[in-house]
């Protein structure tokens, strides 16, 4: 499937079929996912998979009642992640464990140490969740590719997805991407023009 | 090409061969980010495409003179748009112009203005940003879905992006992606582990 058509046919899902996305397609996704770009590469997200039905239900209130949350097969909560000591650590390491040459990983978690170390702190989640939109589209595009449908949601009370998910901190959950197999009909694909969006 | 050989062998260029992309190479890949999704289709984004050597030889200190801003063919300049009213407003008539049925106007622009009013003024930035950032995605999954290479950037300075290339208020340049030709060998693409991205 061409890159253009998976952009021109995928949208946003209202409703899903019920039905089951096997295991084995939901791991591509997440790999697809997982090589989404990130500043430095330091990769500030994390990925909550409910596939539970019950637990799709107790979340319901808390995305507003939109029934994707429901009738979607898995559903993909997508937190951003601001232990940015942490995640650079990580980083290190798989850099070493890669064999990544020494003066390497000295000059990327340098750059990527410093940059963090000037961001206030009030900016650290916004940063993040920014990072995780990168994922989230290989999320969307990506399940389009796999024959599946996906639906972007930011409509959702976070504070109840962490109780509920027991999604530890500093996490927080900035989009939802249920994923599954569409029972609604795409409404044409409108966008502003060409000589709106440039300058 | 298939998305998973675009997501594997996209890689941040971090040096191009100075060849010309053909204009109707890079209208196609704008096309491909005008399609990128947005929350409510809101779509608060403008790109700023430069060509011109001689101002990418300008932009090149603002951008901490990564070579990338003067090998590149075209520099695309990703920039939040946060005027959410005109939005809203452009929204509705491209609505109008594509006879979306009037109660599901009401409904989408109804919800953007909702959303938009409650969100502190402060967030606004940070919130179209995130947005842009699957434009961006978008961007360079897309340049490698035409044969084309690209480097999304944070790194450089917007005030300075701001005067040298008149971008007007209240406009931001939040992210570049030079487009081109690489000249570079790509890392090897190493990530977190999946177990370490799952919750």
């Amino acid at each position: 499937m061409q890159f253009k058509d998976i952009v021109m046919q995928r949208y946003a899902v209202k409703k899903f079929d019920g039905r089951t996305v096997p295991g084995e397609k939901i791991d591509e996704l997440i790999d697809l996912v997982r090589f989404a770009p990130s500043a430095f590469n330091i990769q500030p997200w994390k990925i909550k998979v409910v596939s539970d039905q019950k637990l799709k239900v107790q979340l319901l209130p808390a995305a507003f009642n939109q029934e994707q949350v429901t009738s979607c097969s898995h559903l993909l909560v997508f937190c951003a992640d601001p232990d940015y000591d942490s995640l650079i650590k990580k980083l290190r390491t798989l850099q070493k464990d890669n064999h990544v040459p020494e003066e390497v990983q000295e000059m990327v978690t340098g750059m990527a140490t410093g940059f963090v170390k000037a961001m206030p702190p009030e900016q650290w989640l916004a940063w993040s969740q920014a990072q995780t939109y990168l994922a989230l589209g290989n999320a969307v595009n990506g399940a389009k590719s796999l024959g599946l449908d996906s639906c972007p949601m930011g409509g959702f009370n976070p504070d109840e997805f962490i109780r509920i998910l027991n999604i530890p901190r500093p996490l927080v959950p900035v989009m939802l991407c249920p994923v599954g197999y569409a029972a609604d009909t795409p409404m044409p694909k409108i966008r502003f023009r060409t000589e709106d969006i440039l300058l």
